[in-house]
């Protein structure tokens, strides 16, 4: 690509003729008083040769370092420097071309919140997380059900890949569910626009990384949603496409350079293998297909190696979160991502927000492939610099062979045991994110076979061990389904269309086992709220013996003590094994059942039942 | 324990009258010229007030640093060390009570070879190692059969806990066996002296660590099979027994403290749960049971932390390497022992042998649990020294399930391919020690279900994967059998003794498939023997596609192709996948079958089978 350096802030020419640009401007908009204050903006205008054209700029303290063109005319890139003297307003760019000239105008705004309180605030282990697919949880606003001129007009709630109508309008009618949950932060499947002609229920293929989808309320629909969530004390969760987008987004549609996306002679999917990125015996070519793989032919990946689209894509990142006001960010896909350019984003948005978090979806089947990830112990040349991330490892390697295998000297709970102890491997184990399930899982109740005492394991487990917990909408009512195909785990959530005959918003209709699940959900949750032992305090765990477990929530002013019993039978445990951190206390509060109990001697556990005690002296 | 500093190196009295003091003295001997020069002696003598007496010596360039004793009178703790001054030769202790006084003898001796040279050369990945058990292999001497005095007396071939007769006379009559597969280092389960009643075959329950088991020949059969085997060019590991000993040891008969040994209340067993030793929220109670709890009732457990303890433990080590010229340590039930014991005993060996190998026995189910135990790259509070382990995890979760599993996309060969890099997290794993079987595990032909195409593929991949293959002795001729109860998979090498009706010796009565693989062990194992590429070079591995997993090992100068089909169908790979390690390469010659092939387009691959091919231009 050329360079063309700009002298001077000013046009070296009078011009008398004007020419009728009105290029597209990305970021949007931008806002005075940012540490990012160096930007590259990409232009596009519909013209061919619009890259033969000179770019000025006329505003205090917004200066023009560099114009780049690319092999695509229609294209410029400008970098940009705004300064301390900046004042918000409309900043004036000239583009003169044969002579004539025109003005455009973009937008810079005044800060409206301050990061670190009033968005952008994080979430840690005090929260819950709550993860909803916004087509399918409540539908508040049935004219936005099908939005003209967009590809997808398949409307249809009898089938899955369909769109059903729910919206921000929906979950905003629905926040007070979510607050007696327990809930303190909202994570929806991705909201920017997917104008696709089909399957754009789960929001992963985007094609304007600058507009919310109009079918969940549009970018104002998505402001009023974050607005609503801050005063409510909740937090917003965005859900970030870094490594690939859909075939209908604009620039795919119109490549400014070939090299924006990482090209093949012929579709390459991904091979999936993440092994090759931390394999010292790997091959160039299974790193390659790792990273520069397709993920599916819907959804080409950006070559984030080609610093332009690594530009254009943390810029954005940082736009949303001032834009909306976003307090976290769950990254997709994220070992797929060129892993320095995922360093190169996270350390941009945390430069910019210190108190945001993000954490990755890494799905893979151990904790070695996991933690590669994210910050580690491990000594190697590449390292991540990624907070966080979805602890698959606790689920497939934790509470479901705890929950599902036959109990063995490995097996069953020991399991759950040992894949906690591998947190040595983990700078801080307590950003990671706790779940059951999502929407690419089988939900929870199917896997445990529509066991409801397993259930209510795994929800007591998931709310009072390490990290931050996050349920997936819908499992707390025994919503179930196995991703045969993954549609039938993105059902509609009960009661959040008028016409559902069954509520789980107001128990409508719903049976005593889902209330019961819903119950304890809310009454661990709302516990979970005031409790420093369980937000903040260390874990400690005893080796599991004849399939129980026992282990502890502590600092210095509260001990919660759970016992897991996932044998088929009652047990009693023997109190003295645990006087490491029973010790000074005289009786346990049952959180549950509110009954308490004189610590002395052995506690009797049913068969299949999880306890929670709060000790007391 | 109360220390009795000794001012100067003669007596402070002249004595009269003599004393009957004929203790004995751990290290027996000792030798000039060590790093190891200052020792602390054990001695015992048969008299409950022996520790009343004081002790001197007299002998030029060694002095008496301190004496401690004991709750127990009968021992003394003498600290010296041995100048460069002192001169090979008897040691003159002079012991005085009561006024009267004795000499005692200890003997100083001149080293006989040069450590790293003609011992404690050290093994590495350009060995392979033949593990046996001496009285299951071959008898050479019946005389020794059964001693006399020795609380065992079981001898019968019939029963597979009884005693068999096997002993080092019998391997060095095979040791031409040996060579031809292309062993070049033997290992033994522990030959010292195991004088207890009953289950002696298996030499974890010493009760004379100074002792060399009278039943395989003594400590002079014993330098007698160092000497066959450094004559041969052959190396000795010696499997050592640090955790735990036997009932009947002399020390634990007659404990100079109560805390030599881990004491409880009533016998506690280890709990085996490793994890407590890097979880991070483990408990002090199962750091304590998994470390101090004992391995079995017979075989008590030392107290590493006991400074006296370690000290025997140590010199020991150190004296039998030098003594018997051992080559190299596999260490027995490593994690069970005191980790920081463990560390400062192979620093001690290592200081005094800088080239030994230590590899110690991790038996655990996962590679987290294991690379803890062993130099990582890993920062952990605590940091072990130990350069190798036998890899567990590259059979449990790598060539087993390579065999055995139905092909998915997480199942199957990938996992051998996944367990390999998680090389990152070792060190250096070509110090690992890989193996397919042992004396605790199934045989296994029995874990792939008896079948010879399996079989086959397991000791390709064994002799061409990284690290330092083992072989466990029969299974090259498909010995088979489980672990229920263990002494199935001890049974007797068809040919070792002289009434055998079948030898793999000589291969009379052996079968088609027998005389087969272990041909094929041959074949590969000669040739490993000559290749740089699988001794010393790289590892190169390609994700496995269709059940067809490819690797390379190579240097500059030679490059190795493996090729293992685990499909149930015939395979045809694309070369130009591979091209990283095929350019330049024009022929591929067949290893086994020593058939060349042309390198261009595709190579065919019958079902279940590994090809191993070496290029040339």
């Amino acid at each position: 690509m050329m360079k063309k350096l700009i002298a001077g802030l000013f046009l070296l020419f009078s011009a008398y003729a004007t020419y009728a640009a009105s290029p597209e401007i990305y970021p949007v908009n931008w806002w005075t008083g940012m540490k990012t204050n160096k930007l590259q903006l990409l232009l596009k205008n519909n013209d061919a040769d619009f890259s033969k054209g000179q770019l000025a700029i006329n505003y205090p303290g917004v200066n023009l370092l560099a114009v780049h063109t690319f092999e695509n005319g229609k294209y410029l890139a400008a970098d940009i420097e705004i300064t301390a003297a900046a004042q918000p307003g409309n900043v004036d760019f000239i583009y003169t071309k044969n002579g004539k000239k025109s003005h455009i105008s973009w937008q810079l705004k005044a800060r409206k919140g301050t990061p670190g309180k009033d968005f952008a605030q994080g979430v840690s282990a005090a929260d819950m997380i709550y993860f909803l697919m916004p087509d399918r949880f409540s539908n508040g606003d049935t004219t936005n059900d099908r939005v003209k001129g967009m590809r997808d007009q398949s409307l249809n709630r009898a089938d899955y890949y369909a769109r059903h109508g729910g919206d921000f309008k929906g979950i905003i009618q629905h926040l007070d569910y979510l607050d007696q949950l327990g809930v303190t932060a909202l994570w929806m499947t991705p909201v920017m626009e997917n104008d696709m002609p089909s399957r754009t229920e789960h929001g992963y293929a985007i094609t304007n990384h600058y507009k919310i989808d109009a079918r969940y309320g549009g970018n104002n629909g998505y402001k009023e949603l974050s607005d609503a969530l801050h005063h409510k004390g909740m937090k917003l969760v965005q859900d970030a496409v870094y490594n690939h987008t859909g075939t209908w987004h604009f620039i795919v549609q119109d490549l400014p350079s070939k090299d924006w996306l990482n090209q093949w002679p012929t579709f390459t999917g991904t091979s999936a293998r993440e092994q090759a990125l931390f394999d010292p015996h790997a091959s160039a070519i299974d790193k390659k297909l790792m990273t520069d793989g397709w993920f599916v032919k819907e959804m080409p990946d950006w070559n984030q190696r080609n610093p332009y689209v690594a530009s254009f894509i943390i810029q954005n990142a940082i736009w949303y979160v001032e834009e909306f006001g976003v307090d976290a960010i769950r990254v997709d896909t994220y070992m797929y991502n060129d892993l320095q350019f995922g360093n190169d984003c996270n350390a941009a948005l945390l430069q910019e927000y210190p108190q945001i978090s993000i954490f990755g979806e890494v799905l893979v089947q151990n904790t070695p492939n996991q933690v590669y990830f994210v910050k580690n112990n491990i000594n190697t040349a590449f390292k991540s610099n990624l907070p966080g991330l979805l602890d698959f490892q606790c689920l497939f390697n934790g509470i479901v062979p705890a929950l599902t295998q036959e109990l063995g000297w490995n097996t069953g709970v020991i399991q759950l045991y040992n894949v906690l102890s591998y947190d040595y491997l983990y700078q801080d184990p307590t950003k990671n994110v706790l779940l059951l399930d999502n929407h690419d899982l089988n939900r929870f109740f199917s896997i445990v076979k529509e066991d409801v005492a397993k259930q209510k394991i795994a929800y007591t487990w998931l709310l009072t061990c390490r990290g931050i917990p996050q349920l997936y909408y819908g499992s707390e009512v025994l919503m179930k389904g196995e991703t045969k195909p993954d549609g039938l785990v993105r059902l509609d959530f009960p009661g959040g269309w008028k016409e559902d005959t069954r509520s789980a918003f107001t128990g409508k209709g719903m049976t005593a086992a889902e209330t019961e699940v819903q119950a304890l959900v809310k009454k661990l949750g709302t516990y979970r709220k005031n409790s420093d032992a369980l937000k903040f305090g260390k874990l400690m765990q005893f080796a599991p013996r004849d399939g129980v477990y026992v282990y502890f929530r502590y600092t210095d002013h509260q001990t919660v003590m759970c016992v897991m019993n996932t044998a088929k039978e009652a047990r009693t445990i023997d109190l003295t094994h645990f006087n490491e951190r029973t010790e000074g206390f005289s009786a346990a509060n049952n959180i549950i059942t509110g009954t308490a109990i004189k610590l002395n001697g052995s506690i009797d556990i049913p068969a299949m039942q999880e306890m929670v005690f709060e000790l007391s002296k």
